[in-house]
């Protein structure tokens, strides 16, 4: 069995400064697909200023996770289950980030651990910038006889609705080695035969948070009129692997306040569980 | 009437460390255009491990440029015109490279100025890497009483002789606003506005140094089995715009030691005067 250390469960990571200038914002932009006639994505001396895609949030975040800080991890049972983000300022076109991190829950499923990691940024005026929140299975690691956590309310687009967008977008076959770059090095979505070696994929997978960064600038566009502002969270479930070079489908239904989301590659459902609150 | 310096000519700049690491190399591999097949030139963890395309060498030249040595320059009279690698040593897949650069002529053309521009690099063991020359066409920096310069032999593919190597390659829309992030960010090549402004362009163009490395990429595969330490000397002469997008085909003809190269977009000569050596 893997062993966790459940003693550092709430206990807070060290601030560390993630700090970016405009080129990180473009490759991750360029990284998630964003096409030419998105400027504001794209270009630093864009006329109202560059824009940053709230999803970022997730590169400054992993490097608050400190995963190892649950001891030694095999990376390989390891699986990024699902993906928030909570967003209360947008990020300046270039700046530094005071990152927080915290395992707050580490739930006992049987088969696998459950690990709920949080982390928040801050800006250097001490301005609440987001906060993430990234849940892990980690196969092979339950079974230590801790609480099985709260049962989740399922949340799916109702049955026979057209939604109220629907965005599609065709993912390049470098979209993987070109996303790597943001600082996610496993070779999972680049080593074909390190791909293959899991017997789970044909071949290289696209980055889940790719994806997630794909379906936030759907959001964009779909909900919120193409103003990152207007965006304030976003949570999806990882339901199924994406290889570079898929289209995705990324759908939205109003639902009280809130989108229902669904990123779907034909008729498979790869986020899953989804909503997006905008404002 | 521009006015240049002419006193630097010949004297060389300061040496500078050009760093850079296996994240740089993919970046420049990427910005060329590289597909997901060519895992030599993306993936850090390669069997045989990372290979640099030899025109990164453009990339580590331009930081030993220092074309202000020429006092105060209107960048949107400057015009790249000519480049040239010579290449002694296959760049490691990460490094320092010692850089420097020196104005070695400026010739008099009567309406411009043409500025010859060296630039050398070196590892750290004090290992020749590469050389570079680039020639730029100052427009209305001319007449200054200066030496025109030695006529240039003109380059051409023989007439209705099949090439021995012919490739093509797509450029994507995103081309320019990937390649601008190796470190040349004038706005010609993503702002709309500032593109339309010359008159000359209908749109932002593709940085020629782009358009250069596509075609040294099509070299090491079409005429060195895709092994880069056996190019030894490309050189040749932007002819004509590229806007992102488009679909270049590079070709080379054998010839007494040489390939004679040449790269067009349709029937149009992009790349001229230019030639290859391999070993």
């Amino acid at each position: 069995m893997k062993e966790l250390d459940l003693s550092i469960i709430g206990k807070k990571s060290e601030e560390i400064i993630f700090k970016y200038s405009w080129k990180d914002v473009v490759l991750y932009a360029l990284g998630i697909g964003t096409k030419i006639d998105e400027l504001q994505f794209l270009y630093e001396g864009y006329s109202n200023g560059l824009k940053v895609i709230p999803s970022f949030a997730c590169i400054a975040a992993a490097r608050g996770l400190q995963l190892r800080r649950l001891g030694k991890i095999e990376f390989s049972h390891f699986v990024h289950g699902e993906q928030s983000i909570k967003l209360y300022k947008p990020f300046t076109p270039s700046g530094e980030i005071i990152i927080q991190g915290e395992i707050s829950n580490i739930y006992d499923k049987g088969k696998a651990a459950v690990i709920h990691a949080l982390v928040s940024g801050y800006n250097s005026n001490k301005e609440h910038i987001f906060d993430t929140e990234a849940v892990f299975f980690y196969i092979g690691a339950g079974g230590f006889g801790g609480d099985p956590g709260p049962k989740v309310e399922p949340i799916n687009p109702p049955k026979g609705v057209n939604p109220d967008f629907s965005i599609s977008y065709d993912t390049d076959e470098t979209q993987a080695a070109l996303y790597r770059l943001n600082g996610d090095f496993n070779p999972l979505h680049i080593d074909p035969e390190f791909a293959g070696r899991s017997g789970r994929f044909r071949g290289p997978i696209l980055h889940g948070l790719c994806t997630y960064g794909i379906a936030t600038r759907a959001i964009i566009y779909g909900a919120c009129d193409g103003k990152v502002e207007r965006l304030k969270e976003f949570k999806a479930r990882f339901t199924r692997e994406v290889y570079p070079g898929e289209r995705l489908t990324i759908e939205g239904w109003k639902d009280n306040g809130r989108y229902i989301i669904q990123v779907r590659k034909d008729e498979t459902v790869v986020l899953s569980n989804a909503y997006a609150i905008v404002e």
